[in-house]
């Protein structure tokens, strides 16, 4: 069962409202490479798995439970982008602009819509994620090839992402999601090492030098390109598999270690503009 | 952060494979009111929340942590009643039969296909869960009211779904589900009760006794009916709401209370007719 | 504005339950060439109407309210088709057996968990209704050329679908559609004959022999074949099209009429098992 | 059968084109919430019902004939804000600048390529309109209760729309559907009370003050929140539900009363650029 | 089986990189009457065709195998399109600036996160191809009359979005495809001539003077709006039906001509910052 | 550009009408890892292709080229499973009984409504092929190690979907494939041995023995599995590749052959219960 301590995996770092940059980082979030597909296939993986080398199934698990911290924290960063973005209410504006006609030029209209200047289960193109994308064929190879292109896809399009806006809250978390990403790439290609396959310099995917960007030095230096965090309250087998060489042409050692301390969840005020919460006259 | 000790939020009865009820069961998994909706909804629900009304979020990811064992628990479910349930190996029948044409007939033919005899993220008519059904429009009446819609479907899908076989697997799943669905249920109509509304006699919906359904008395003396387990690892508001009187037209008192013990997750043997795991030769 | 009176524009001829001619039944509905599709197009098509010659626009908007009444028929049939088709309630039968689980074999299982044995907005494999079928480019020839294949494509699916159940609900229904698309058909091969064309021995498509169809007889009779019924409450120009030779090489002359008297909505009964509708305690 | 008089449920009132208001108003025609959505929905509540209650029935398809005018004047209303939106024809200006390109650039471009700058059956981010979003579970509450929530999240979308536009013929008929919406909330919200419910202060949903929206004053005035209209050519029970006191915050004595005047259908001029309707060289 | 010799079947006129109108012009690569769907459509009719009357089938698999080129070409305008529109690498602008934020304010975004700036099989709004577009009912004369609707449709569509850019790489293939689509609509026309239609004038639809668009002319001049191209390597009954006058009230006569000699296919250079191809370091 | 010449790349071997058999061998044509997919993932990614080492185009678009010829064998296959696996038409049976009532208890219903008993563009679940599942992110590692996956789930699935009928025509088309698709998967993984990757014992994927396929036995003699067939009529740089040492586990050398001699494409004969082609009365 699953149990839950408040605090984001990695920090909301403040900069200005960004509706564009919001509606793209939705990729990251809701679309087919997204960290919604990532959490649903190792879930499904790790609950259908078959066969005695559990300590497979440990790791499908382990990796599991950090991309719903991982679901989170891009939430809670599209909130960032999206909070304060539109104008104020009926009546505070002359009649030949509305609050809101500039905030939805280059924003998905779905976010002030159906959402209260929130997040959306939904990709950078505004269609909503799909339980088809979801591999589980139940044969380990298989599953854990996919695995590797679905964490390098991962990584190729938020480095892509990264470049639509320079907005420092976009791209502290694009920052810590591509340094998890390697972490996972290597995980998965770990797991295949233990089945025989030698990589020579092919990961990571893309081909990059994660030293142009920033914002990912400080989690290269903590090293977490090559740990996986553990949120097991009971025994795992995931250290027979992760530990010894990376399969990065950086190279490193693997390792398992605790998660992160916990970040604060930001606060998210009234929008009185959106009926959100709503509740302002029930407890007044 | 999202924390997992391992082990099921009620036990998986044994009963002889029933593809056909595995077929149907999916829509408590992957349907438009399924587990996975309910799951999904709450997430969003509380990530995105607005508003100084902090006991609400609290609320919405306590049923959200409790939906992530409910996915687990159908998932597997599904898993029982799909193992063993297809013939043996190429080879091992005549020309006339192959092993597994009679078990296709009434199956979804992607839970052979796509999955290894196991669980997939879609409908009882195969549509791939859609990220389209999550609710979440940030005015807490409209998202609660919603709630209540959605747990009191579930539990009129369940009690249909319950009609369509007699596998015990099948009805201990369904039973549990259905009290706890009641609960849910209970729990945002109590919550729209501190906002002022008087329900009457409306609840539960539908309007069944649930003493009809065997599977469902034990945990109705239990209490789960009016009760809402705890998964966090750290202090909540949730007792702010559900104390007191529940809104069920059949009375009682609303406790919070420590989840249940885990109940094994059953092994899945290694199945070389779907090459799952099909990491034979190399191990041995 | 659109007014009702209640009544069907053709019986419902009573037979056994038949829930697989149900399920083949919903394409007849809700799918791509089916009764919501016409609607919906020729709804689209005359609000969205261009230009001077409005005796088109009457046309189209004519069109569109027989399709009203054409998918309330088939809800109906449908409806009649599921209506009884399950068992009883829990308890009322053995261990081994649901009361459902003999319906579902061959039947649309949504029908019975989504629906209280009542019609869906889907088509015969389930796919829900999509907007993306609505043809409507503005451009009049080329909305009314897809005009007629919607309608061929209709009664050629229509003779298909007739040869899956000889029930006489069903049979009924479909001859009486079968007359009516044909007639719809002659409609838009019409109105592109004001514009030059010389259809010659091109329609009906199919290239069949209605005498056939033992259902369709008494409407022919009618002369339901080249007949466009009035729904309107105002004055049509309808009738400056629908005029002199019709455009079918089984020849005669088009008219437009009075719509057919009002057949009984049959009454659907308490389904208790489906807890539908649910308000037995309430009233009583 | 269904009836038509010519004319619109509100008036269309003049102003320039705003084709990026054309786009997000999709969302109240072929939005998950919009109005294909509610006309659908009480469609087949209405013809799929079951048990004795037809007074619920009644009502049911009272709403659902008011939605097919809802559905008729968004048409319109979006007709009217992309009419002349786009330049002039090939040729009329220079190579650098074609007449269409600064058209689109926060426009739907389906509205100019599938549509002749008009009305398609999608919502505002272009998803078209899908089956799946009708609710008709065939048990009564579950149903109504849906309903409510269906009202509640349309009207709370339209008064978020509301603010993406200053343009006066989006914000009147947002204005009409915003007081129409709130008296279909009451319309639920009351016959659910028949059933015993107090909803105290619960409604309206979203808890806002009607009076901030100066096109809603005149509605109010005549009382249009608290009135269901009538399109029946023969008796309805529906007065038995709607009478008395209004289940809104706001008060009010519920009426069922005779459907406003028709307003004229604005005539859309040919659109040559657009080849539409192309039938120019053939009547003249 | 399926022969290829490099080369395209248009030139790739060159100009300056046009995102918004390489967004537009997905609706004739991807779009539901792009060119993938002629090619799907004619590929399925062909392949299941039934009866003796080969010429047909001939006629339908040689559209068929101009579609595979055209699908080619708009592919390769759409990257011509797109190379280059984006900035440089992390690191060459200021912290206020990043490369692609301008380049995906009139794009879709997904150009940019799905492909390297190259094509995708999606339409002008985002949605993916669908295989539910294709039409095959395996009626021959409703497959043709859909397939004068389908190319019809295609030109109508083409010469609206010729409209939204003066770019010449957009104007050179959407101007050839516009001859082409004619050429198709009257070859199925002739077909169904052959069955005894008389078509006056309708054709082309829509009416429009192939003159106004400057880069038909070439090709109108060459003939090819009455030729059908032959691509196969053994012999072929098509001219059977391709002959004499042409059904288009342009008049003029039908032949089978030999394919235009091929045009080169462009290179598309390394993109770095999109980590395409993503070899450098490997081979050097 | 594309030329053919008429003929199948393997035998139609005759058996009965199998019509389940044909419902699930649809997610060989139309899913999600079937042959459409393979086609226009390679037909995208050859376009697409960005960068100087061309032989990797040339091979990408090899194997395009073969899975054209692909598709029409399943195609071939699905119409020979249909074929004259419906009843006779009207009139010939009792009332009791309609001639297809049987034949669609176990079949995809669409294979006797859209289509004229004949393949449609959909999985074994019905769902419509779907664009979004092509992948090309332009990143060439990234894009082979999809192509690896694509492949290997390939061969998985149809080892899955031979158990599910003994039919020979089903079976020997699976079998040609199924070698084949080990064939591509060593295309693929020959490729990154190139980029420095040792496999190990790695593939096949999955971990199968092919001799217990006795259908698959004459191919492996052959050196099918070994082999890329060359479909270019101009030189290609294919060989630079596929020459040496077989990326296989059980070993062998690539080649590049001619492709197999062609087979003949079965005549489909009318059926005019279906209307199809329907052309019966007009030519004789």
């Amino acid at each position: 069962m699953y149990y839950y301590k408040e605090g984001l995996i990695n920090e909301i770092k403040p900069d200005k409202p960004d509706p564009a940059a919001a509606k793209v980082l939705q990729e990251t979030l809701g679309g087919q490479f997204g960290e919604m597909r990532t959490m649903m296939q190792y879930f499904f993986q790790s609950s259908n798995f078959r066969g005695k080398e559990k300590q497979f199934r440990d790791l499908l698990r382990g990796v599991f439970l950090e991309e719903i911290a991982h679901v989170e924290l891009v939430q809670s960063t599209i909130n960032a982008l999206l909070d304060e973005s539109g104008g104020a209410g009926v009546g505070d504006q002359g009649v030949d602009r509305a609050p809101l006609d500039e905030a939805i030029k280059h924003a998905n209209p779905h976010h002030y819509i159906m959402g209260a200047q929130s997040s959306l289960p939904v990709d950078a193109g505004g269609n909503p994620w799909n339980g088809s994308w979801v591999y589980n064929h139940g044969n380990l190879i298989a599953d854990m090839l996919n695995n590797v292109v679905l964490e390098s896809t991962g990584v190729l399009q938020k480095t892509r992402i990264y470049e639509m806006s320079s907005n420092a809250t976009f791209r502290e978390t694009l920052g810590f999601l591509i340094v998890r990403d390697n972490a996972h790439q290597n995980v998965f290609a770990k797991a295949l090492e233990t089945l025989g396959v030698d990589w020579a310099k092919l990961f990571p995917v893309p081909n990059y030098d994660i030293n142009k960007y920033p914002e990912c030095r400080k989690f290269v230096e903590m090293g977490f390109h090559n740990t996986q965090f553990n949120f097991r309250l009971d025994p795992t087998r995931i250290g027979e598999i992760l530990q010894g060489k990376s399969p990065s042409r950086n190279g490193g050692e693997f390792t398992v270690t605790q998660p992160p301390n916990e970040f604060p969840v930001p606060d998210l005020p009234d929008m009185p503009n959106e009926h959100s919460p709503g509740l302002v006259d029930m407890f007044h």
